[in-house]
């Protein structure tokens, strides 16, 4: 993995994948205690950065492959991403869900024209062996969410706007956090950043019982979670760091900031209130960790993705609840 | 009023106002019956289009003007607009707004460093008189909400983005419906278009009880409103169409298009669901009539404006509970 392939990908996601804008306000940054950027990933298409990785892994395939098929394992975002991708090149996409999947993620994704394939957390056969098994039958190609080099270097397109459109603003140094699952955002952007802004450094961000990637970084080893699934921040309850995102995470990412589901739910009100955008629980992660964990944060400025807004209303509608 | 007063104000903007971006969504493609671009105002400075016209006009005072201090009259997004674009330039500013104004209107405008006046609609005084008399005795310079050379070449920068992203993506031909109020947006985007896009129309969207601007079209002449003040669409609420830009708009802009409550709130929750944006329901009417009104529409693509997202928590669950 290096700069050249993610700029390749930036090359074939040219015209498919939006440049989301760097926003800010005021208010925000007073909270947050020094300035504080937010990259609004829930305004790519299909609401989450997931797209950028499902083009970039789609367009990298031969032709035969794209059209005999792909096959993705996503509790939603993925799923959205990699069927979107797969309808604007023509290719048949079969993808496997957890039956716990917030409802709205499956219909997304059903109406985007892929065959979904419903599996339970915890079940007898793990969604990678169902993966497998329906690749080999059909010859669907596995895209993976997060451990596969096109998705990580499609993710890491996001760190080559961050570091532009800051350096449009002068700012070249700044903690950049990044909401945490997998690690194929991360691991993307902390790539795209060391080549094009070494400045910065990013600091993942992961929920409260599924902060696996901020124990393997303080220990060094990938660590699990104890439990698979729960909380709010169904985007990214991934059980382990991935095998190839890891090894990129451990090199180039400072410690893990680790958040509660009530600081997700402000954060989400906040990005309503001063942002005017729709954040996802999972997606908010990071900006709450630089509005509410500033004091583990160095420098005068912060950066924050929202990686994603599928949010049903009922809980869109908790996070309002927590204004005033 | 010309295109160069437009490009003029876009110079002086740069690096100011956000360059929004055009957001699009295949279940909304579905809904309207045609292909639909949206483009998010809200997600400018301040949350509305207003902070474009207030840094034209802040931009273009002369300095002793300037430093005496300005004056503005708003339901509360124009006066955002004016109160960060007048903190920014260093200028005092006095905004005055009526006392049933959202309150997160009121408190953010103060939050900018604005002094707020508070007036009753309909009362003794208009709030044209007072902020008459307030400039005379401060000499202060009285910054118009939409009669305004300058405001409107500022709010015009929104339609010289909309001629640029829409031919990046082929389109030279659409129905553009944009949220009016007095019509600063509405004739501001008109020109830009005329000279930039003349294959794209202006179509005037505005709340139901509330369209002067549709019946002033149909009529030929200034049309009032029955009410000054009530519906939900509070940003929008003017009297009668400006005497500056109803000259414009009867020379450029296609029939009205005119929503209920209702089908703004629907919008609302439809933009959260797929665009992952907050619109308020002044904000969301262009949106509501192109996705409620298609038959009044002509041609293949349909593009409109999200005027503005300041809305409380209260009314976007309102918004929300329309779903399903």
């Amino acid at each position: 993995m290096d700069i050249a392939r993610i700029e390749a990908a930036g090359e074939r996601l040219k015209g498919q994948a939006r440049r989301t804008p760097l926003l800010g306000a005021p208010a925000l940054d007073e909270i947050a205690g020094r300035r504080l950027l937010i990259k609004p990933e829930c305004l790519q298409r299909t609401g989450s950065f997931k797209f950028r990785g499902g083009w970039a892994a789609l367009s990298a395939l031969p032709e035969g492959a794209r059209r005999r098929g792909v096959i993705a394992f996503s509790s939603g975002n993925h799923a959205q991403g990699v069927a979107l991708a797969a309808r604007e090149h023509g290719a048949p996409a079969v993808i496997i869900m957890p039956s716990d999947a917030p409802r709205l993620k499956i219909e997304n994704t059903r109406a985007l024209g892929a065959e979904v394939v419903l599996y339970e957390r915890g079940g007898a056969e793990s969604r990678e062996s169902i993966g497998a098994r329906l690749s080999a039958e059909r010859g669907l190609t596995l895209i993976k969410p997060y451990d596969d080099p096109e998705v990580i270097a499609g993710q890491g397109t996001c760190g080559l706007e961050i570091a532009q459109q800051a350096a449009e603003l002068g700012i070249t140094e700044a903690e950049v956090l990044v909401c945490c699952g997998g690690g194929g955002l991360t691991a993307g952007i902390a790539l795209a950043l060391e080549a094009r802004a070494p400045g910065m450094r990013v600091r993942p961000a992961e929920p409260e019982g599924f902060d696996d990637t901020a124990r393997s970084l303080a220990l060094g080893e990938r660590q699990s979670n104890a439990r698979e699934a729960g909380g709010l921040c169904d985007a990214i309850l991934t059980p382990t760091p991935g095998a190839l995102t890891f090894p990129i995470t451990s090199r180039l990412c400072g410690p893990g900031v680790v958040v509660t589901d009530e600081e997700a739910l402000k954060a989400m009100a906040l990005a309503f209130r001063h942002l005017k955008v729709v954040a996802e629980p999972g997606g908010a992660v990071a900006l709450a960790g630089a509005l509410f964990h500033g004091d583990e944060l160095e420098g005068e400025t912060a950066i924050a993705t929202i990686s994603g807004g599928n949010v049903e209303a009922a809980v869109f509608a908790q996070a309002l609840a927590t204004l005033e």
